[in-house]
């Protein structure tokens, strides 16, 4: 039984047979782990140990591996190969994950590998290119089973012998008519069941649920998600089947939207590569931009605050409650933020839900603060002993937690409704916002209630 | 073809024809639709239209929509059911989800519907519910297909036939010998392929990848992502075969917890509903026991301000600052945090990174600290022509935003060391935390730099 994850206790021991230079231990080792290890441990692996690597590597083993590695190290490796090798392994490529690997590539390494495919495949690749960013067609694969709805079950089960080894998805059969119109669908396992000499149009599915090759591909890895399906197949304009999308791929793009969105909450511009393997200086110039804009919006507050010196200037004791009110309504906000962004994000709730959400939002903000505003208005008689301060803080409370709640829900679905990512709404940007807006309510409110 | 999403149009006309009671629209409309849209149709439609939804229904139709209700509906429905109509369903629903319809079942439900299911499946429920929260036990089906080494490959196909119908998976065959102990596992297709006299054991593939019945099951989710595999063979700590988790399930975990996750960073406890049908009282609670206890927290913050009273009254600038470096403090610790957390939940990070993530975020914090410090200085002599305060904030800002970064990557790395989920630490709570530590700095270094 092979341990998982075990690569990671591994490493330590690789580099030491690497560093030795130890080619019988190395493919030892490599014979025992599943081509995902292999690609994880060449991915941790200092440049200059590639070489061996790839020596030790059979070319079939080195096939397997590529299906597992990111494009930056299907460079690298490339980059060491012989012509011959690098046209089998860009021939043998699952053709999404082909096309992957062109996007990222220098213009100088395109020019020198894609002649080397035929031309079939180098149009299938500048195909897959040309889909808008983001849509299923950039994450769908264009090899599939298909056959004819006039096809016995034997003459679909020789088809399916026949591409089996290439194919993206080998367990749902497409039935797609002359004019490459999808008509319908079967599995392996009705191909099975089935008589030889009964037609497939007798035995397939014709309800077909199937999505456009421009379709956001979120939406497709949610429609995957919700049908519990293997594969979801994509047609074109047409009707015509172009594409599969499998649930593996569904399941990693559904796992780095999240990631996406996480990062954009924390007000992180996205990056593409891991936490560890972005430079230092990369990563702090994608913190940087926000922070020195909330920066700048934080000296607002302090204007707001210059503003009322007068007040604060009578009454000192207001300055200590600043941080309690400006940390509650962001956290408020940003709450409440996190929750409309991810019900939007899963597809839970849309736009027509858009007042039923505000006053939902505004409801919980008025029992929220009721509640808040009695322990803050607690504390300031403990403080400060003055009632009428007691009461500027508690009215400010309820009114700053019910602008938060109702703003934090409302804007996203803004964003949305000017169709727009809501993620790109970050809880800093909410909280920094509603720190503008709290503090000005505080002090307006307080010079009321005070009578300065 | 079937247009996805369409019960969502659908729904006003069916709450027409729901309200006219008009049985033969509404077995049209749901000839049409998938089981997984008319899930969601009645999961949205009000009780008391369901009955007249059940009659509509055919009981093989009702099976293939249960499959993707929630529990709550699966609940409702049984409960307009005769018994022997339960008993069928219950028969034939996926093990993985009976036992978890039991788990959230009344006591008075469990009484009277364990019963009607024959002893076998009782015990089935009875052992999936007694494995650990969170485990592999939990979201595993029990229903697979698996055949002998020394099966023939005929032999195999003749189970796999009779076994299909009822199998969470079939394009898996695994194979165990007569201990119960996993040996291979082989692809439909390898059976497909293989000649019919062969032994399984001379194509099946015997290096299993699996996983215990006790383990985590986001690290399982994690794992068939990891592999690309759709599904993976659960055994006991005999190693012996007790169950398998689809590629559907681990979709559905991975977008559950990355739902969590975001939820416990947005600091609202965790709900297991979702938005809209969660309760506007729930929802308020779940929310205002964090908030509360940031207003406590927030309270100290101002305690601070309170004690440094005598600087705040010479100088009553430094007043203005306050929401700029709160603001800063929270802002940049929770960037990092939200960073780390991420990559310690996608697996990315481990322990054994901690020296070098810290040193890598007070790096960080130390290039955002100097630049944001140049802004913060500039904004200061702009407002206050007092050079002297200038340097007091701009000193702030580096030891803050250092100390922000620095604590924003420990925190979730301490958590991860005893053995609790990072993600319990939110966005707000970094940002409360820092606040306070950000005011200290802030009024000590402004009375050490104006001599105060």
């Amino acid at each position: 039984m092979v341990n998982t994850g075990r690569q990671y206790f591994l490493k330590p021991d690789i580099d030491i047979i690497l560093e030795k230079g130890d080619i019988k231990a190395i493919s030892q080792v490599f014979d025992e782990l599943h081509p995902a290890d292999i690609a994880e441990v060449i991915e941790l692996t200092d440049d200059k140990h590639l070489g061996l690597i790839v020596d030790v590597l059979s070319p079939e083993a080195l096939k397997d591996v590529f299906e597992f590695l990111d494009e930056e190290s299907e460079i690298k490796i490339l980059s060491l190969l012989k012509r011959p090798q690098v046209r089998e392994i860009l021939d043998e490529m699952p053709s999404d994950e082909r096309a992957d690997l062109f996007e990222v590539m220098a213009e100088k390494d395109k020019k020198q590998y894609l002649p080397l495919m035929p031309k079939e495949d180098r149009e299938d690749v500048l195909t897959l290119l040309s889909h808008p960013e983001e849509s299923a067609g950039t994450i769908m694969s264009t090899e599939y089973i298909s056959v004819n709805p006039d096809n016995t079950v034997e003459e679909a089960m020789e088809i399916v012998r026949e591409r089996a080894s290439e194919s993206a998805i080998v367990y749902y059969i497409y039935v797609v008519n002359k004019r490459g119109h999808l008509k319908g669908v079967l599995t392996l396992k009705d191909l099975f069941l089935a008589k030889k000499k009964q037609k497939i149009k007798a035995i397939m599915e014709d309800n077909v649920i199937s999505a456009r090759v421009d379709e956001d591909r979120e939406r497709v890895a949610n429609l995957i998600k919700k049908y519990g399906f293997l594969a979801l197949p994509i047609v074109d304009d047409r009707k015509c089947l172009v594409g599969v999308v499998t649930v593996d791929d569904a399941m990693d793009v559904l796992t780095s939207e999240a990631t996406e969105d996480i990062h954009k909450l924390g007000a992180i511009a996205p990056i593409e590569r891991g936490y560890l393997k972005t430079n230092i200086f990369k990563s702090a110039w994608r913190r940087l931009v926000w922070l020195a804009f909330f920066l700048i919006v934080g000296t607002f507050t302090g204007s707001i605050i210059k503003s009322y010196d007068y007040v604060l200037a009578s009454v000192m004791g207001l300055a200590y409650f600043i941080p309690m009110l400006s940390g509650t309504a962001g956290n408020a906000g940003s709450q409440t933020s996190t929750m409309v962004i991810r019900a939007i994000a899963t597809g839970e709730l849309r736009l027509s839900d858009t007042i039923i959400v505000v006053l939902r939002e505004m409801s919980i903000g008025v029992i929220i603060g009721i509640i808040l505003s009695v322990l803050a208005y607690a504390r300031a008689i403990y403080w400060l002993s003055n009632p009428m301060i007691g009461v500027a803080v508690g009215l400010s409370i309820v009114a700053i937690v019910v602008t938060s709640t109702t703003f934090g829900a409302l804007i996203p679905l803004i964003i949305k409704a000017i169709h727009l990512d809501p993620a790109v709404i970050s809880m800093p940007l909410i909280a920094t916002f509603m720190d503008v807006v709290s503090i000005f309510a505080y002090f307006e409110i307080s010079r009321l209630v005070l009578g300065l």
